[in-house]
């Protein structure tokens, strides 16, 4: 086991323990305050986000480590010094933070400088994404659409067992969690209809995803093997993959989601890292047919992160768990969807995303998405205080938790929320 | 008529005459040279590239243009100035390059720093490009390829005809012309075939498209009327979105062209104006029905541009055109495909590229892809040599070239060129 995530570990940050930022977790982030406009890095501990650029202005991190690397305003840069460098910085944060070391505990001047009040820092997008990818990996969910999209045909597609079926999705529209969601207009057709129409969506729906950031370069023309692919991602994030359902169901044959996806995507604010993932590596589903040599599995290489759902409509109370569910249920895993997506050439950045896809469980309360909690509407979700939903209303917050649990350590991956507002009004349309 | 677009004027520089490069045109390029590595702006005329911030320097442009802006590595911080600043720029290289202005004709020691031959001109992309869509608005392309991959169903689908159909394409693997292109590795599996297999692509393919550079950022959730649309367009240029079609029908469904188009996209080093384009404007086909208002073009919005592709194997003593056709022919215009991505909140950068889709005409020899010109690879094509294809070979080197000529001159836009390298090798697969 690596070191860092031993579960003995202690933290003089008192608030860590127990909560689902022990010293075992260290996400990482980027962050600013009222007092400093500066968007740099922090890595988040308790109720605390430790200021990284701090601690390297005061010299307490590697001396080769570029200077201001934690300052930039993303966190791709330092990403990009690769995987040694973020297990050897992890490392040395790791024992800044451990019980019984004074160096920064004891250090009161800088103790404050460096440990943020999480409700005094502003979270920004972690990455700078050039690239986005959507998977579409779970058995369930690609079978639940199908039933519903295609109730004419075999609800999973020939090449879905064979293939990591995944489509690019819209990078200039990743936003971090907490910024508000408009309703997008669109063009629809119900069945109903004899033409299309034109207006604000009406079957606004979220998409329970977890987002690999990926953590090394691939040029242009060279292929990645599934090891490669596993040890290239950085580490995940929760991810909402809004939707407009029918948006898409009038427009996705034959190339795919468009219009239905482009207007929103959120990246929670916490990317929790590979390495503090590590003792939460599982076997996902038994592959049959087994994989083509190019997408087979050394190891287990899905993670065992337990999901919920929940919506607080405007003036709620409550937010209301409508989900529960777990990574763990992908049939296809991140490492073989980086290693399908790279061998045909494309090119990887550091800070691509690569989005899981809707994760739903094989229960009918464990399913990501309303489309299929509802059955495409036909059976409506009571939540707390009595009111019910089909889709999503203007005014509702979706927010995702996540959490990996063993030996009484809690990994977590805070929240990914976003609020919905009204369509744009336009005139004449 | 703007008056740089002016039949009358004559350039100075001689070569500019009668080429496809005259005054009228001065299409953007981003350029090195062997004594100077450094990515600058440069305007092509003639047969020479006309350097940008070399004028800049010497203090002969618009003193408010921020200094060093013609030489950050891409176009994207001049075109982000906005529309008055491209046409005022457009107005003083014109005023510069007439005949009978001194200013730059008679600066020795200037005109000879200034204006590289385009022979010592190294091009680089253009733009750095943070979103590529890819539309499919050809309807006879979309016709054949419907007639192919669903020989069984009416070729145009029903949303064809009020949808601007479109889907996200991979910017990281967008490469200036010039770039050779590495045959991709993928899963395939041909209809008499029991199982998938994963090799090279066996069937390679370009797509003779325009790309279409956006010129004005669109904030997320905010929408584009067509005529705003049609404003926010910086120019076109030729573009060649690879497929290789075998992976592309294995895949497609559900989620469209996915690792099929990934591997590269090229485009042309010369991005011709849109104000250069303006007597170039006319009606497309007639869209019946009549599309929904948001889609609605105030004028004419096509553009009358023709267009050539060749084959030249390696080795070959010329290359062989092989087809012939006109971006008129597009049902959906530019303005239209922007305004109904907008329209759902999409952001827009300065730089995004808007893809035309493929640009096939009504005739055998107006067809913008191999897979439509030998019918899926059923009915070869000869080219000079007596050598015949149905879909590339490595060694191959496909050209388009593009031109719109009127009242004697010709406004063009070079080539667009790449050349198949063949597949990577990987032990074990």
């Amino acid at each position: 086991m690596n070191p860092t995530n031993d579960p003995t570990l202690v933290s003089w940050v008192k608030s860590a323990q127990g909560s689902d930022f022990p010293i075992q977790n260290l996400p990482w982030g980027i962050f600013s305050t009222e007092g400093d406009e500066r968007r740099r890095a922090g890595v988040r501990v308790g109720d605390r986000v430790l200021d990284i650029d701090a601690l390297q202005s005061a010299g307490l991190l590697d001396p080769r480590l570029p200077a201001g690397i934690f300052a930039t305003g993303t966190l791709n840069a330092f990403i990009a010094l690769g995987r040694d460098t973020w297990s050897a910085t992890r490392a040395r944060l790791s024992e800044l933070l451990r019980d019984g070391v004074s160096t920064l505990a004891d250090d009161p001047v800088l103790h404050a400088r460096a440990l943020v009040p999480v409700d005094a820092a502003e979270m920004h997008l972690a990455v700078a994404v050039g690239g986005y990818t959507d998977f579409y990996s779970s058995r369930e969910h690609a079978t639940n659409v199908g039933r519903m999209f295609r109730p004419d045909a075999e609800p999973l597609l020939p090449n879905w067992l064979t293939i990591p079926i995944g489509y690019n999705g819209r990078a200039s529209t990743v936003v971090v969690s907490g910024t508000p969601v408009r309703r997008p207009l669109g063009q629809m057709k119900p069945p109903t209809a004899s033409a299309p129409s034109f207006g604000p969506c009406k079957k606004l729906d979220f998409e329970l995803e977890m987002a690999a950031v990926v953590g090394v370069e691939n040029p242009m023309g060279e292929t990645l093997t599934v090891t490669q692919a596993d040890e290239a991602i950085f580490g995940w994030a929760l991810f909402d993959d809004w939707s407009a359902r029918d948006i898409q169901a009038w427009e996705y044959v034959p190339l795919g989601p468009f219009q239905a996806k482009v207007f929103a995507s959120s990246l929670g604010a916490w990317i929790v890292t590979a390495e503090a993932l590590e003792p939460f590596r599982v076997a996902g589903p038994v592959q049959d047919p087994e994989p083509l040599p190019y997408l087979r599995q050394p190891g287990a290489m899905n993670l065992d992160v337990e999901l919920e759902v929940a919506i607080r409509p405007k003036g709620a109370t409550q937010a209301t768990v409508i989900a529960r569910t777990n990574f763990a249920h992908m049939y296809w895993s991140t490492a073989q969807q980086l290693a399908h997506h790279a061998v045909g050439g494309c090119a990887m950045a550091v800070g691509d995303l690569i989005g899981s896809g809707t994760i739903s469980g094989p229960t009918p309360d464990s399913l990501g998405s309303l489309l299929e909690l509802t059955w495409n509407g036909t059976r409506p979700i009571t939540l707390a205080d009595g009111v019910t939903r089909t889709f999503l209303e203007d005014g509702d917050t979706v927010i995702f938790t996540g959490r990996a649990m063993r030996d009484g350590i809690s990994i977590g991956f805070g929240i990914c929320e976003g609020e919905v507002l009204p369509a744009p009004v336009r005139a004449g349309w």
